[in-house]
């Protein structure tokens, strides 16, 4: 199963148009990761939260019968996800314990991605917050990790890739590689 | 200025004579981070969050004359924190970016590690987002990062400690470097 | 192509019954790395350097119509090495630029690897060491590097064995990934 | 005891200019690392090697009464050493285990680096390859080591210098710390 769409949801003609053709090209779900954006500066653009973004993807997701995914930075936000399929937790919340244990106790499936700097074993740990919590759906996703490489942008282990299909019984996924992508 | 204390408030016995042999040491800080202890795994001892570690923190602090921070994992638990004197967001939550802009509307100065994988620029950008919402009364914490060394528990960089004081006009602060700990 | 063979030749029957299964499965290549055996410390078995372990692996290919490659640690031991198809530098050596530019001058095919802690740009630099000096048969062989995680050996680079593909035209090649051995 | 000097010996003029401002600035040890230079790329600048380097190195250090430290990057190339003080064995050839068994039988003290991506372990197992050979002069010498943070060119862990005091007998130092400039 693959998900696609865009980093941030921008407008609804960009929503619309991306879930198109994510339909056309044959995947099941659309990812708006972004309705919230989190963005290591606060000076770039932030997403359309205020502005109904989730509305529009989830939106867009019922009109092509395509299920939806999006980040979830913050539990007080979890009231406006009601719509949305399933829940992402991305790197910089991979370790955020009192999110992670609100997951424990929702009924909607929760994608994990690891954290940038984390290890194997702290990223199973989180998972174990949200199952301990009674949640099982949970996802791992893997979008690799940071490491001495300058060339590429982040290091996609392969070696954790296979571990993780090893040592849990979770489904695992990975982010689409971007290793050939140079920046920060 | 130094801050002392438990890693996880436990008791009140406990808390009342840390704080006894921290103002005796001449310190003026309380530290007890842990009154909510973020675990690696939720299967470890949380901390006494539920059972009023913060209020027996606070007693303690003004009991001995000593200023108190404590670390807050969720924007949703500010209440409790009202009344310790500074907030302390830890490496995990580092890039968290909803619990920092909160932060940047609040009226605490706030204590801000590093993450344990995040760069120098990241941690700075991070700052931006307390101070970008009004709040100017930041403190950049070094906690060290992680690195190839195994030997040591983290690895405590000198050039990002001396780097920090020129790029920013923000008051630093280091943890007790404990590099001959080994562990995880 | 696959090489295959022991980390180190131990002794004439051990180098014989691996070559045969060697030829039996197929592989073109016998490789008896460690005939000098490159340890971190100098307390464990260090090959058969001495006592003939080149040669050994040398008459083991010849029996069992092999090629061979064995990994050369300095210079001045080169003319033990000419029996040997194909030199291998390993992590180790992989900046040790008077043996590189040494194999420039030779008329045998290059291993190279990378080395633990080194960036791509500077493993291309490193084969530049050869190329520049007139050999130009230097096949690069990624034998993945350190990172933070520490559940696996090395950690296996998918975005660097793609950028070395495409940024370079030299042949490459790499280590059987052993992600899941834990250990040093 | 301080050691001080040009990264290259370039000409005579400059070493004798050098040479006099180490005197006078009361170090004890001119450093001339760099008569043969290792660098990255083959196209750099290499020293003055073929051009009698070490011998301009040499004189300096008699004409102002300094001792004289220069790296040695091959064993072949010992006997041009004869005339200097002490050996440096660089991050590059810190695992270079041909050449640190053979610094184990020469009568001259060595300083040791660290590697860039080895670990504490590793570097005190490469100084036994010295001490086993009989040569208990070594000096270990912190140069740094990768990381991931980027706005550094080396990263200086306290941890590991204060380490590498009790787990070892041998005196150590450490490079001048250059944490603020910026580069590869």
């Amino acid at each position: 199963m693959i998900a696609a769409g865009p980093c941030a949801v921008e407008s609804e003609e960009q929503i619309m148009a991306v879930a198109e053709g994510v339909k056309k090209a044959g995947c099941e779900m659309l990812r708006g990761g972004g309705a919230f954006k989190p963005r290591t500066s606060p000076y770039s653009f932030q997403g359309l939260m205020e502005r109904g973004g989730l509305d529009l993807l989830a939106r867009a997701g019922q009109e092509y019968g395509l299920l939806t995914v999006s980040e979830i930075m913050d539990l007080s936000d979890y009231r406006e996800f009601q719509k949305i399929d399933m829940l992402q937790v991305g790197a910089r919340n991979a370790q955020n314990f009192s999110l992670l244990k609100f997951l424990g106790r929702v009924k909607k499936p929760v994608l994990l991605k690891n954290g940038i700097g984390t290890t194997m074993e702290e990223w199973l740990a989180s998972s174990e917050y949200i199952l301990s919590g009674g949640n099982d759906r949970v996802i791992l996703c893997y979008r690799g990790t940071r490491s001495l490489e300058r060339s590429t942008r982040f290091t996609m282990d392969l070696g954790t890739m296979a571990s993780v299909k090893r040592r849990t019984h979770l489904p695992s996924a990975r982010t689409r590689a971007t290793p050939l992508e140079t920046g920060r």
